[in-house]
């Protein structure tokens, strides 16, 4: 694998924003911040607090406007990412700083973001399990993986898969025994004690509540990405 | 499993502080914030924004003087807990937020700060793995485990162990149905890309940096555990 040279220094940031699922962000931040010879940024439209979904504010170290060129950009998801879809600053960051990085790393329903940016046309992506029957609208092919590397795009699936794709980040930039030591301080060595996590392995009672608790944002993000598609080929 | 009455709202708490992992509460965060039911309360010494370890700043929502008593107390742990463990203020809150909580979940060093306000005598617990000798001087008895329970107090290992403990905190509120919904919004359906997660599938030279790394904190951490035994049994 062709790592960067180790004394290039790095900068990683993620864009964060209201009513986003905090833990896309929280759980990459833990091994992306500690990458060797980096640092990382916490960006969002303006430097006020950032509150997600459920309350938890995180003060941004950055504006979108101050932000500089990054080497990598990570985009978390969470049901805001809904009311941004058409918001051409964040979109246009969001475009302006892919056209730079070295990787665009989204988590969740990061990747529609991504797509609403144009960064998914072509692509192989992954999303919230919830969400995947929508990335096809924003011309990217839904690949049914934790961890999705396609270029400089890398996307992760639901929430925690962002730790997984965290660590598949780092390797590719500084090496796998780099991820190997940060997954190893992250004591990352899951035992579920319910065997839930996927549509797959969840009972089928779960499965069926967690999908209807979701029908109404997965409904408008689906409307939202024909409205998309029809702008785009009309 | 005897859960609590769903019609009982529950408060839920978490004790945030200067160089925290910010991961040991934000992991847990994600499942404990959504519990049908409840309320969730971010807590810190005073009420200005809390710097993790690696530079993640976060606002608190109450200090420790104007915290309600909760049901269940979280505490994370990280390089900062050491400079709690003579802090009377905090040590105190968490005393007394013990005394009458459902259960007090410590995750990573957390355990230590819970073992230096008096709540891990006779208890079997786990902490992150370099500071698992650190436990006996506490009084409690180090299992190597992922998850904890002996009565009130549940403790987590190193990290993103939290994640996992918190999902078994949920079950014990509010069932396993509600657990597992949770875990399946949350994906939480793990694939590490590598399998360095615990000192037993580390490859050795990844334990060895990781250790060498963490030499100082935990001699640290031991030099504090001794003091404390010698303060209770001289």
């Amino acid at each position: 694998m062709n790592t960067i040279d180790p004394n290039t220094h790095l900068t990683i940031g993620a864009l964060i924003f209201p009513d986003m699922d905090q833990c896309d962000f929280t759980g990459p931040f833990e091994a992306l911040s500690r990458v060797p010879n980096s640092t990382f940024l916490t960006i969002a439209k303006d430097t006020g607090p950032v509150r997600d979904l459920r309350g938890l504010r995180i003060l941004p170290d950055l504006s979108i406007a101050d932000a500089p060129q990054l080497d990598v950009l990570l985009v978390p998801g969470g049901h805001g990412q809904e009311a941004l879809m058409h918001d051409e600053a964040i979109l246009g960051f969001i475009r302006k700083q892919a056209s730079h990085a070295r990787y665009v790393f989204s988590v969740c329903t990061g990747a529609l973001l991504c797509g609403a940016a144009g960064l998914l046309e072509g692509k192989r992506a992954t999303t919230h399990w919830t969400a995947m029957d929508v990335l096809p609208y924003y011309g990217a092919t839904p690949v049914n993986e934790r961890v999705v590397i396609d270029g400089a795009m890398i996307s992760a699936g639901g929430v925690t898969a962002g730790i997984d794709g965290s660590l598949v980040v780092v390797s590719l930039l500084r090496g796998v025994t780099v991820a190997e030591e940060l997954q190893l301080y992250m004591a990352y060595d899951p035992q579920t004690p319910f065997t839930a996590g996927s549509p797959a392995t969840a009972p089928v009672h779960v499965l069926i509540a967690v999908t209807e608790r979701a029908e109404a944002i997965t409904k408008q993000r689906m409307e939202t990405g024909q409205r998309y598609r029809t702008r785009q080929h009309p």
